[in-house]
């Protein structure tokens, strides 16, 4: 039973560093074998050699413009007041841009400075100095001379330069072949109908293959291997023979069916195993008949972190080129920020420009999570020697999406609600160049975000138990010093959300205290937790009646999904949550989902997209279709900072 | 003969933007029919629909480390001091990352933490939270959510989040087909092997064609069609049935040929012709069958410019995307630069990071000269309402090359010598981060460069008459406060450039005064002209004497090909360039090229690379090959400030 479950813990720098060394002394990163293609599918490969003119262009004297060849002699000494004339076809003749410059000719003049007498004569009013308007052979590219050097990316513009020069085909440095093994018992291709408990959709490869592909190398995937050592061993020999690199997707931890590590050095060299990185610790650096060998961990974030910092290094030597630094931005960070000391974190977050200031706010810290990867629009490095971070600290972001989208970009961080992603979706269809970013942190906490502000506005749903009002008093209290217009999204019904068939047996909130119920409950400073509590409050329930109530979810469809796997019986939530997982629902209340937006902000294009996308019907109709929604109020200003009420 | 030869002279954003609102009305720029892909092979694509999911990821609860799963329930009071042994078996059950946690248990102990006492039994020292290290249904997606919003560019981290929502095939705007028509009867294909005066390599619309592909459209290249009216509008109707987009290249301007403007005229509309830029002022914006029809100028420059300008917009709207921003940056303007008043122009610019300040030197400006393009690090635009810049201006660059490239470029400004082609392309071969950056400016404007440090070192071979030396009273004159070392690079021969077979009888310098002999000289400044004046004093011959006195050429490669083209008799240049096109060359005098290098940027990467190249035996062989050299002192040190000679 005893395991070696202990990796190296190097910095993967010098990891890194190491092993570019190390394979750099085996001749394993040389470009291989030179290809020859014809220039004009030349675009984004790499020159294995220098190229050199063959022609010059022009090839011959040529005219830079429409007009007429003269003999610069025959023009001196013409001016406005003493014009000179020329004889068509003996001392001047007409060109073309483009056309040759005639034997014993030496200048152009410009179709608009010819005054035409007759046929047969014209008229100049200035003289033509010697080689005016003429490209001389050679202007642009000189036979022999250089175009381009060795290890050059080829851009749009090259191909003409290297078409110019004469040059249909060239040399170029092949496509890096990566082999990418899906590795696992548990793995299961991505078009599989009976998914089953334990059954994970093999996707990593996909990723992986897209990121090599995007760097200029061939991916090869290959079939998943099940977690046999014998079967495994042959696949990785057959991949390290036909490729020149090969990546191993996983196996690379140290559990009961990771056999990579063992394999990697039995055939060949293991050189790390283990980075200081979080995600992406269990990472193998190894080497295999002369062929790089790198094995990614399992976890999605992982496995894509680790393949740019080990594999796209290796991708971009083998093809003769430099990896492009990744765009950075300085930005805020919105909170408190904890890491852990000797590692460094690679903390994924949103990015939002308001006020002036880019705001960073760091989203799921899971490995597992690839939606974190998807919603990121930045990558935070944590080095190794901090343990993180104070809200508003100024902090260096790698961008995953353009600025320009994220200058663009709706920020509403407060209370969730499924219709912001209806809400997303229009708003990028009407406008391309515009997004939506939600953060889901409870109303309170869209509050006090736009407190600290980092949102344009908050989704908020506050009900003030002695007013029976929404979101006004919390609004007073919390922003006192802020003018903030309070516009309707939605009313929305909240209730139970319960087990298909309700086996359970649950009818209201006070079922929740039955024994054998289980509950799931919202974090604090949620509006649907203050809701609960406010009713549990009527009831006279108290929370250690309810089994669960500590057990908290962050959305109203993470608490879905948890009746839906069973691991709660029933939590309160919205409609819409419900039906998208086809579970049973029981209304408790209507209440009223705002947006409260600060005055400022009012007529930025971020407001007022939104705003005018709320007032579609076509809008309007797919929110009703999801559920529980009314939309009688949907765009309604409610109230606004000075006002009475 | 009476031509309309004047075109409209409208800003570009403006005309841009009418344009693009004409097409929107037509509905010319909504994307077309929606392509169903594999998920698979969406890499860069834009989604046409928002994506939802089809399933939750995880679909179970899963463990998300190596370990055994419990019931929290079994663990309360677990601690150091009291540790609690469990079952295996019935309390305890073994799980890897990803095995599905089993009925009944709610929680996950890591491996590292289990104390195996024996087959049956474990201890633990703390408790386990409930739903501790377990990935619960839904953690990462939950069915029915948006994944991805319409007109979303697919990266490989969305193939990833798409695949775990289950979702396998997706819906994506087609790529705009673009056809993209060379036309004019002087064209050829660039695979012509018997080019004649007159014949224009056709390029272009591969270089169009690179640009679409590289923004995501489909280009389909057509033949050459001749300018032939009915020819021509027959392919353009035919174009603008197949394409979403057609572009024309040429014919856009106002030439006897220039057939483009009457035709989109005649099948449908002109909106602009004609727009303030320098190049690209002869561009056609029009419709025909509510297609997007361009007419783009046919000098290199000025079509992969008016591309970019207009082309470009229209394609990514057509794809439901937004073109990203180039990347630009703040760099000092080397010397002054006149632009003419009312017209947008573009210069293109060489860029170098020297003493910690980015440096732009403006380069040719010829609409003709596709290599100033290929050469170039990047754009300055210069607006409408601008007369240009003072050197030392601070200007915003539009990067062509990555920012990280033109850090480790090496500069090198002054007199231009062949050996400066091959020491680029051992240098770029031996390290492919870094690049070598020469501008021909003489050997006195390389000391200028220095003393205004916007170089690392000029390369010069200034003949002191006095003494008979090189380059070393000049740097005491211009460089006095200044510590530079002298590094030779290169002896060679300069001499007279002739035809082959030397129809004129040219044997000595004196023969250039002959009747019927002209002659092509170098710019002020240059070593080989100060050279030439020089030998002149000594041979007792004035300037006046010598016909093509005043024709200067600022390379030893123009020299030539202005004798190779027969627009000069005789020029004074380096061997190599005469036998690099195949001329005859009469020595007149071996002379020393030095490069001179300021201490301060000695230890430098760009200077230590470059020294590390010249010691190459592989370096010195190819330049012995060009003819002419000696490379007998390459890379030694012949003097330094403050050395006593």
């Amino acid at each position: 039973m005893k395991r070696d479950v202990y990796l190296d813990d190097k910095p993967w720098q010098e990891a890194l560093e190491e092993y570019i060394h190390y394979l750099t002394e085996l001749d394993a990163l040389k470009p291989g074998q030179a290809e020859m293609i014809s220039t004009e599918d030349a675009l984004a490969r790499v020159t294995a050699e220098p190229i050199y003119a063959s022609n010059s262009s022009p090839h011959y004297h040529a005219s830079a413009m429409d007009g007429v060849a003269v003999r610069s002699l025959d023009t001196f000494g013409a001016s406005e007041t003493t014009p000179k004339q020329l004889k068509m076809g003996e001392q001047a003749l007409m060109v073309d841009t483009g056309d040759p410059v005639p034997e014993g000719y030496d200048a152009v003049i410009m179709i608009e400075d010819v005054h035409f007498i007759n046929e047969e004569l014209i008229e100049i009013i200035s003289a033509a100095a010697p080689w005016q308007h003429v490209r001389v052979i050679g202007e642009d590219v000189v036979s022999t001379e250089m175009i381009l050097p060795a290890n050059h990316l080829i851009r749009p513009v090259d191909i003409g330069g290297i078409l110019a020069g004469g040059i249909t085909r060239i040399a170029v440095h092949p496509r890096p072949r990566v082999a990418v093994m899906p590795t696992g018992t548990e793995l299961v291709q991505p078009d599989n109908d009976n998914l089953k408990p334990g059954d994970i959709i093999e996707y990593n490869t996909r990723v992986l293959g897209s990121y090599i592909r995007q760097w200029g190398g061939q991916p090869f995937l290959w079939e998943i291997t099940k977690d046999d050592y014998n079967l495994l061993k042959n696949q990785i020999l057959k991949a390290a023979d036909e490729a020149d690199m090969v990546v191993i997707n996983a196996g690379s931890s140290a559990g009961r069916e990771d056999f990579t590590v063992d394999l990697i050095r039995e055939l060949g060299k293991v050189l790390t195993h283990g980075v200081a990185t979080k995600p992406g610790k269990p990472v193998i650096l190894g080497e295999i008949k002369g062929k790089p060998v790198i094995g990614v961990p399992g976890y999605p974030v992982s496995a894509a972190l680790c393949c740019q910092l080990f594999v796209k290094p290796l991708v971009y030597k083998k093809l003769g080129a430099v990896p492009p630094e990744q765009p950075t931005i300085k930005a805020a960070i919105s909170r408190k920020l904890v890491t852990p000391l000797g590692v460094e974190e690679f903390v994924r977050v949103k990015l939002g420009r308001v006020n002036d200031k880019t705001i960073a706010t760091p989203i799921s810290r899971g490995a597992g999570v690839i939606m974190s990867m998807v919603r990121a629009d930045g990558i935070l490095r944590v080095p190794r020697n901090s343990e993180g971070y104070q809200a508003g600290d100024i902090v260096d972001i790698e961008l995953m999406r353009p600025m320009e989208e994220v200058n663009e970009t709706t920020v509403i961080i407060g209370s969730h609600d499924n219709t912001l992603d209806v809400l997303a979706n229009f708003l990028r269809q009407q406008y391309p160049e515009a997004a939506l970013s939600s953060a889901h942190v409870g109303s309170l906490g869209g509050l006090t975000a736009l407190k600290r502000r980092e949102t344009h506005c908050a989704g908020a749903h506050l009900l003030d138990e002695e007013t029976g009002q929404y979101n006004i008093s919390y609004i007073k209290r919390l922003l006192p010093d802020r003018d903030i217009i309070l516009v309707n999204l939605v009313y929305r019904e909240q209730g139970l959300i319960i087990a298909k068939g309700n086996p359970k047996n649950i009818n209201n909130l006070s079922d929740l205290t039955k024994q054998g119920v289980s509950f799931v409950n919202r974090q604090r400073g949620a509006g649907t937790r203050i809701l609960l509590d406010y009713k549990l409050k009527e009831l006279g329930i108290g929370a250690k009646d309810i089994h669960g109530y500590q057990h908290e979810e962050y959305t109203h469809m993470s608490v879905a999904a948890a009746v839906a796997g069973g691991s709660a019986d029933a939590g309160l939530g919205i409609k819409a949550a419900a039906k998208a997982l086809d579970l049973d629902f029981i209304p408790v209340v209507e209440e009223r989902y705002d947006l409260c937006i600060p005055a400022e902000y009012w007529d930025e294009p971020v407001i007022q997209r939104l705003l005018k996308v709320m007032a579609l019907p076509d809008f309007q109709q797919q929110v009703k279709g999801l559920g529980g929604y009314d939309l009688r109020d949907c765009g309604k200003v409610m109230w606004q900072s000075g006002d009475k009420q």
